[in-house]
C-alpha cells in the first residue's frame, strides 16, 4: 500500500494543539522523516520546543516563523503583509515536494481575520504531493476544511489554571 | 513567585494525549528542566518521538517503559504485576525530588483495571515535590483525579482517518 499524506487538524480552545504538533513533529523526525515547520501569529521563536526541536534536527526539522506577534495595537495592513508572506512560504515548501510532514500552526487565524479563504488553503491541499502529511492547528477551524481534512481532534479545555490565578510557568506554558 | 508544580490530565478519547506529553517533555527539555517518562501499558519504545526524545536528551529526559503491551490475551497477573511494578517506579521517581516534569503515560487504565484507586495516585499527586510538574494522560481519568488537576484537557476526536479505511503510517501514528 502506497504512502497517503493525511491532512491533520488540531483546533479548539483547550491546550496541545500546537504541543500535540510538535510531538508528531518529532515522531515523524524520530522515525528519519523531514519536517518543515511554519508558524503564523508568532513572532519569535522562543518557546522551549521550538528551541529544542530545531536543535535536535538541525538538517532534518526546518522552523520558520511567519507572524508579527499578537495581534492587538498592530497595523493590520502589517499583520496582513506579514501573514501573506508565510502562506506564500508554505505554498512554497509544500508544493517543493522536499518534505514528508509540514506544520502550518495557528493558519486558521488567517482564516478567520479575512487574511485567505477556506477555498485556497483547500486548493493547496489538493495540489499537494499525494506523500506529504500536513499538519493545520488554531481554534475554530473552518467547516469545510474539516471536512476535507482525514483527522480532527478538538482539544477542549476542562480545567485551566489560569481561572485559578496560577501564572503561566517556562518549560511548561512556553 | 515560588514556581508551583502543575499536574496536568490528557484524556478524551481523541489522539494526541501522549503526542501533546511528549511535546510538552520536549518543551521543557528545551528550557532545561529535567524530565522523566513513565510508559504504562506500552511494551516497547518503538516510537518514533520516544527514540527521537532519548537520543536528543541522553542525560535530561528519562524513559521507563512498565507495560506488557496491549492487554487482551494476556494473563491477568503479569498485567498487574507489570503496572505495579511501574507504579512502584513512578513513586520512587516522583518522591526522589531529581526531575521538573514526570510524565505518567496511559496511567488512567490502571484505574479503569482496578489495578490502582483513585485515592492512592492523590495521595501520590499530594506527596510529590511542590515544585514537580505531573502529566497523566489517558482515556476516561476519574473524576476526582480531574478535581485534583491544575490543566484538564479532553481531546475529542471530530474525525479519525481509520474510519475511512486508511492504515496506521510509519511517523505519523507510530
Amino acid at each position: 500500500m502506497a504512502t497517503q499524506g493525511l491532512v491533520i487538524i488540531n483546533t479548539g480552545h483547550g491546550k496541545g494543539k500546537t504541543t500535540a504538533a510538535f510531538g508528531l513533529a518529532l515522531r515523524a523526525a524520530g522515525q528519519g522523516l523531514k519536517v518543515c515547520i511554519i508558524q503564523f501569529i508568532k513572532a519569535q521563536a522562543k518557546t522551549g520546543e521550538a528551541q529544542a526541536l530545531t536543535a535536535a534536527f538541525p538538517g532534518q526539522i526546518e522552523l520558520h516563523l511567519a507572524g508579527t506577534g499578537f495581534t492587538w495595537q498592530q497595523d493590520k495592513e502589517v499583520v496582513k503583509q506579514a501573514a501573506l508572506a508565510g502562506w506564500q512560504l508554505a505554498r512554497e515548501k509544500i508544493l517543493s515536494d522536499g518534505y514528508d510532514l509540514v506544520v502550518l500552526d495557528e493558519l486558521t487565524y488567517l482564516l478567520g481575520f479575512g487574511i485567505l479563504t477556506e477555498a485556497e488553503v483547500i486548493s493547496l491541499l489538493r495540489e499537494r504531493p499525494k506523500r506529504l502529511h500536513l499538519v493545520i492547528t488554531g481554534r475554530d477551524a473552518a467547516q469545510g476544511l474539516m471536512e476535507y481534512a482525514d483527522l480532527v481532534t478538538e482539544m477542549r479545555a476542562v480545567k485551566h489554571p489560569f481561572q485559578q490565578g496560577i501564572t503561566a510557568q517556562k518549560g511548561i506554558e512556553f
